[in-house]
């Protein structure tokens, strides 16, 4: 098990990077990592047991995804999704620009058999702390029905094998519970999920229930999944920011704020996404994997975690088996 | 002026709704209103200096919108947008089934000349506690370029005449900030919309800067912003419910909840939908305004006095002319 890894992704790479792979080095002493990295870094990013792939150039946040993966074809984006392809490793990690790893993953990893469009999978959180995997928050902008029952069954199989949800169910991202809701698009995926995965589909979830965790999968188009996501992440992070303020206006506030910390922590670490490792790419022919933009060391450990399972169960096979 | 107002629209119905009502005449005594109830209801429903219209049939929340509407022609909801359209009333408030309401005035107050779809527009609490308009919010789930170009126009009127903003500026929600992002959709919208506001239009927003207030008027599809609604309630709720859990977890954490109390209970003020009325369903012949179903006297006495505003500006007759 070889896995490929991004040296240069993320707000805090490349040390939380290297700090992540020698806490899991540490845990599975005879996991192989290549680290892609700029070559004139090659003595910052040295860690023992290893392999370094050095490259060129460096895809930025800002850079436009198509185009940078385009041009900048000694990056480490690129490098790492070649890598996968020519089965030079059997998995990638980056950090990275998410637009650029999706094209990188589209073009240079290609797309499983009885896949049209890959889909990005992260786990957000639930009020349970168990998680709810979400597909598709942005690989595939406008879907077409067919291409949700395709994420439903890639996501109900990467749920029960990388997760651990037993039987997961798959619910519809719709604006009403009753079947008929929604739109064309909604109307017609949920007949052809409903034909595939029968009694575990749950029918069409609404976004107001979502942190209560009715299924383990939650299926919707690319364009809705991103602004979920990013709405979750906003609230989510204006309303602790307002407490933050609140708990440490004046002294009285801030002594209450330093007794309340461990029980506002524990609840803090729920609903944290670092916890549940990197977002998948399903559907492409070798396991890439997105972790969030603020990883800290724990979360690239975690994601290696995920990638280590996502190997062992041989997910893409079962994929390409139950798809083709 | 004549506000008829539905009596059992709401969970707090109809008490919430006469205490808001006498609220508002408090306030403003030679206000009309024309309270809708059922018949055998009369005599609770009585109340000084306001007339009574009563009716026989009641649509239930959990009654599917376009039947009920269809076959309760002696509810609530019906007659009163039917004193709408027959100019019986200015304006019709009701805190009952939204898609029945939204049914009701498309077919009984009809829509304004130039306006293809009507759009349920709430107001989104943000953290400077301005708030930000949001339309459409699932009036038409599945929108065209051309009806986000009417929405922005007239969300843009209401925002200026009833919110109160001076020049308010209008964001389109996408999946990223540059030109040529997210979908068919909001391409084409995009281009429509810039050459209608030109300055006023400040381009895409991404949903996790929503809070932070970056426009006064945010126009997407219905879809999209049932979902974005709906998850903002959601991600709120468990977020105030779990910190609420932690701090009544024991004596000690109760004691300091108590004295934190007026610090949170202003920040959850300003996060309140209460306190900015009710969504009014723009596109129609005549202003009517869905109250929140959760409303309490307040929220009613707040839609009361924002559909005072909406007939005061004549804000109807601006849209046609900016529209036709």
């Amino acid at each position: 098990m070889r896995i490929a890894i991004d040296a240069h992704g993320g707000d805090h790479a490349p040390d939380a990077v290297v700090e992540g792979i020698r806490q899991a080095k540490e845990k599975w002493p005879d996991l192989k990592i290549i680290l892609i990295g700029l070559k004139d870094m090659e003595d910052q990013l040295a860690l023992d047991g290893v392999e370094f792939r050095p490259v060129t150039e460096k895809i930025e946040p800002e850079d436009k995804p198509t185009q940078a993966v385009r041009r900048k074809k000694d990056s480490s984006i690129v490098v790492g999704c070649q890598m996968v392809r020519k089965k030079e490793a059997d998995a990638f990690i980056s950090g990275g620009n998410t637009g650029a790893l999706m094209a990188a993953g589209f073009f240079h990893v290609g797309r499983l058999k009885g896949v049209d469009r890959p889909a990005l999978a992260p786990v957000f959180p639930t009020l349970n702390g168990k998680g709810i995997l979400v597909l598709d928050v942005g690989a595939n902008p406008e879907a077409k029905p067919e291409h949700l029952r395709q994420y439903a069954t890639m996501g109900s199989i990467y749920a029960e094998k990388v997760l651990g949800f037993e039987s997961p169910r798959v619910g519809l991202l719709n604006i009403g519970t009753e079947e008929g809701k929604g739109t064309e698009l909604t109307r017609e995926a949920y007949a052809l999920i409903e034909k595939d995965l029968a009694a575990r589909f749950v029918g069409n979830v609404e976004a107001r229930d979502i942190l209560e965790g009715p299924c383990e999968v939650l299926v919707c188009d690319g364009f809705t999944g991103n602004v979920l996501l990013k709405n979750t992440e906003g609230v989510a992070k204006a309303v602790f920011g307002r407490l933050k303020q609140e708990l440490t206006a004046n002294w009285m506030t801030k002594s209450m704020a330093a007794l309340l910390k461990p029980r506002l922590k524990k609840f803090a670490q729920a609903m944290d996404y670092k916890e549940h490792g990197g977002a998948p790419l399903l559907g492409l022919k070798g396991p890439v994997i997105k972790a969030h933009g603020s990883s800290d060391a724990r979360a690239f450990y975690n994601a290696i975690r995920q990638t280590r399972r996502f190997l062992q169960h041989d997910v893409i096979s079962r994929m390409e088996e139950e798809l083709s």
